[in-house]
């Protein structure tokens, strides 16, 4: 790492001899490999911008120029480049974020993970620096193709491209897919391209890489890619973008770090806003991630490095507990649809996708029309399965109310990585759905406990046709198998030590049943009478719920969601609304971003675990 | 009406004689305006469809045939032509909604009034019918220029245009603009529009519309309307939807029935999804809404239908002490900035806007777009203030979570229309805003209780560079300025008859102050000790009203928002937080939609008046 360990600035990147960028770029993939299969990250991403990267820094000026990575999972060239060499805690407590940071470095900007929106941050940006007469200092957004599917990046595009002076790059970093096999032929009217090596390697990958279906891009993967215009438009993709008025430079490759330096200083000089459209290899450079057809290796736990191949092989997660069971209600029930934002695998709907092509929707990153489409599917008879990450949903709440909720619509959300997940930061923990789906009227929420669970909830929920139904569980391994005592109507007994009157009712929700448990154990060994429940489905608040905090003197609520307005809130006011007056004690989330570390570290900082659960209901009962 | 009244289904209109249908279209615009003029509604957007929704229903077979109107305010000729001719309580209390509705008739699918959802709408339905069997059902949505501005409906389109076989037609309803000048020489070469003489009338208009200065639309607009790109796309404008896929029919003269027949029909038989590009003139027919250079009669209150004019010159609104302030503010204080999505004037920021034209932004029918982009303008240095109504709040909620409060970026928000609105129906209630914005990490609320108060808390909020700050009020007539009797901190004291501990603490927020002192004083009348306090800044909680309510034996909290997690759901969890064991009683709105009426039809019919709230306090002291 010679020529990287000099790199302690952007100014020292400025200064480096343009012939020894090739072995710097080398450096950089050595060290993300070795780094990041130590740590795990998004390797993929960050091994197909590391010219491009370099290029920014070479050309722009941050900070005094601006560069906002949208989905900033691919700063991580970014970091090494601004004096950020330590990788050894990426992602853990102490270390590193995944993702840019204020706190970390004058030169990050954007720290949200949530995609699509570096052109309306780029837009605010460019247009103050305007109006406080910096013009000069210019403002770049790197956004992938992917993220233009979502609707925010075109209401942004809709803005910049009329706004002729805007001193603002866009970079479109294309790496999803490939071009038609027809641009072969046409290679050589690619003037930005023609004079590289690079280009001969780019066309051969694209080529492999065709194979691959198109899914997620739509309209706009087309339009980029020449698929549906033929020549012309291949030789020239730019129609789409000149028609909104953008001026348009591209494509380059993207590993061709003087091209990318060339095309950035155009569009530096252009005097407004430019798209330059940039052909990037995800994963590039290393053969495991290249080979890796699903996602070229995406975001990747601790891996070999040889090999490409994760150390540890995980056991089962939650995600393959939906996954198995859609299958299986996809077979019963022909009108079971599914819905995904782009993420098939991650939200486990590859195996419903493999058995069922026609009835499974990838819309791309765009989680308002998959809600709003989904509430037609249903209109029209169908009954779907929109499957998102928890933290995702925030995207779509109004649609959630005013498409879904409002018109009966019976649709399923299945609302993955729900509650605290820890490595990958504040934007990334989906602690805000139980409060936004508690205020949707006649919508149904279940937090499942174990994986049996998860697959009779997601039963009950796809038999419920007049209303939304969310299944919300969280990241990881599936919680062991926790026997119900008896059942109360809806509501399973999990540990009592009476029969009738307690001084404690716990709410275990969801996967915090087997917490719960060991918490009314722990107090139940103090001497008092004490019940556990998993009430199964949470919201809204059940008459068996209210009838068993009646027979309490005290109820405690443990959930992994926040304070505010999460189930604990509704339970308080459900009692409220009965007129039964018992103190309801709730263990959450605070109402405060939450700094990355992992999920165990996070909850018990938080005060979510048995010990401390204990501890504090001992002193308020 | 003679012919309206024998209109009494989408049948007996098919079965009319094509050359009785320019009387159809007289006579209803003559009930549209006698009618509107009489109960208030949306006027200028209804005469602007009449000959495109009699085409509409003479081509499609609803309700077999889908049609979905975006922002349903223009579907009062949808409803004379299927069944519903008695306007006489349109908008009231027992009368037609003024939104499409289910409970209304088989021929209404969406009744949500937020913008830009039906083209994901229509995707499911169509998509649902081609699962079912049913391909030879069409899909139709009807969608104006200004909502194709939102991501949303770029999500869908670019779902649908890769699509080859959909039965979907996009009608897209170009009704804000008109097209530039040089189109007069190039009519000839418009096939579809040739024939007609309305063209030339359209013209006409064209050219007298053209003074107007596009501010809501930017580059769509621009590519719609060949601003850019000069004669080819003037006569092609179809460019950009070609280049995403979709099949392109116009520009169509939106009141030549014929030619509309003639089109829809091509559309029909196509096959696949296709757009219809339709020009129509808000406020058509109806001389004084035509002269109406602001909004052509969007929407009116009762009108005298002669002159145009309002019978009733209203008070000051509440929006107008915002508007007033905010000029001030922008003297004082060069850094302010201002949004607005597509609403300049309904939110009250014309008066900015015309002393500081650089100053204001108008981002379209975008509000993620308009978060997040004055998140980037804080942190270039400015301080924006986004103004929306609440309701329109929900669609940006992970933008101002994310993007503005992640980054402490300072932004004032301004929610008019917060609360019960009436009469605009459930999707217009702006009841959810202080439930979402309670969970927002240190996002500052305010609810001012009169127009001294709206200017004094827009001052302090425009001070705060350090995280979002929120200003919430109604709709409607500005509240009678109430003084504070003193001030406890930020709290100010509105009515109290013991100097020291209380029986009762009453938090009246924002609006409610007044409804709040008279129920004090009620209370106060039974011989009970009763405070009357108006935090100001209601959410977080302040610590004056945590220490206030330590000195009260109960409090009851009267809101304009969700009782679920509203201030009342905060000041519960916050006297929890500090050990304090005093019963909230919160008065709100339950969750639940409301059905139009008048806001205090509403207001009475949920408990929220004085007499109802003094009725159930005085149960549960």
């Amino acid at each position: 790492m010679a020529l990287l360990e000099t790199i302690t600035s952007p100014a020292a990147l400025k200064a480096l001899p343009a012939d020894q960028l090739p072995a710097l770029a080398e450096e950089i993939r050595t060290f993300l490999v070795a780094e990041v299969s130590k740590t795990g990250g998004h390797l993929g991403p960050n091994l197909g911008v590391v010219e491009l990267t370099i290029a920014l820094h070479r050309v722009f000026e941050s900070p005094r120029d601006t560069l906002v990575f949208d989905t900033g999972h691919q700063s991580y060239v970014h970091k090494l480049l601004t004096g950020r060499q330590d990788f050894s805690k990426l992602k853990k407590k102490g270390g590193l974020s995944g993702y840019p940071s204020r706190s970390e470095s004058e030169h990050d900007v954007v720290e949200n993970s949530h995609a699509s929106t570096a052109l309306s941050w780029a837009d605010g940006i460019a247009k103050g620096r305007r109006l406080s007469g910096e013009s000069d200092r210019h403002t770049v957004a790197v956004i992938g193709d992917g993220a233009l599917t979502g609707g925010m990046a075109w209401e942004a595009i809709n803005n910049i491209a009329v706004d002729k002076t805007l001193p603002l790059v866009i970079v479109v970093n294309d790496n999803e897919r490939s071009y038609a096999p027809t641009i072969g032929g046409l290679a050589d009217h690619l003037a930005t391209l023609r004079t590289t090596r690079g280009y001969e390697r780019f066309l051969d990958w694209g080529k492999r890489s065709l194979a691959r279906t198109p899914v997620v891009g739509g309209a706009m993967f087309e339009t980029l890619h020449g698929v549906k215009k033929g020549i012309k438009d291949i030789v020239a993709p730019q129609g789409m973008f000149e028609d909104l008025g953008l001026k348009y430079l591209g494509p380059v490759d993207g590993h061709d770090e003087q091209a990318l330096e060339r095309a950035l200083s155009k569009a530096k000089d252009f005097g407004g806003p430019v798209i330059v459209h940039v052909i990037t290899q995800k994963g590039r450079g290393y053969q495991p991630a290249i080979d890796d057809d699903a996602d070229q290796f995406h975001s990747v736990g601790k891996i070999n490095p040889e090999t490409g191949l994760p150390f540890e092989v995980g056991g089962r997660i939650w995600t393959d507990e939906f996954n198995d069971e859609m299958v299986a209600i996809g077979r019963d029930r022909p009108d079971v649809v599914a819905l995904t934002a782009a993420m098939l695998i991650p939200v486990g709907l590859d195996g419903f996708a493999a058995a069922y092509p026609d009835r499974v929707f990838d819309v791309g990153i765009a989680e308002q029309h998959a809600v709003t489409m989904a509430s037609g599917l249903s209109y029209s008879g169908l009954h779907p399965v929109v499957a998102v990450y928890a933290t995702f949903l925030n995207r779509a709440f109004d649609q959630l109310l005013m498409d879904c909720a409002l018109h009966h619509a019976g649709v399923t959300f299945i609302l993955d990585r729900a509650g605290v997940t820890g490595s990958d930061g504040a934007s990334h923990n989906g602690m805000w759905d139980m409060t936004l789906t508690s205020i949707v009227p006649g919508l149904r929420l279940a937090a499942p406990r174990d994986g049996e669970q998860v697959r009779k909830q997601l039963r009950e929920a796809v038999d419920v046709s007049d209303g939304p139904t969310v299944i919300r569980f969280p990241k990881g391994d599936v919680a062991d198998p926790v026997t119900a005592v008896r059942a109360v109507g809806d509501v399973d007994v999990l540990f009592e030590n009476s029969g009738d009157e307690v001084d404690l009712l716990v709410v275990g929700v969801g996967a915090f049943a087997g917490l719960a448990i060991e918490a009314g154990e722990k107090i139940a060994a103090h001497g008092r009478s004490v019940r556990v429940v998993d009430p199964r489905w949470v919201i809204p608040v059940s008459d068996d719920v209210v009838g068993l905090a009646r027979r309490a003197a005290a109820v405690a609520v443990i959930e992994d969601n926040l304070v505010s307005g999460g189930v604990g809130a509704a339970v308080t006011l459900a009692l409220r609304d009965a007129g039964v007056d018992v103190p309801v004690h709730t263990y959450g989330i605070p109402k405060r971003f939450l700094d990355h570390a992992s999920r165990v570290q996070i909850l018990e900082e938080l005060g979510l675990t048995a010990d401390q659960v204990v501890l504090d209901l001992e002193k308020r009962l």
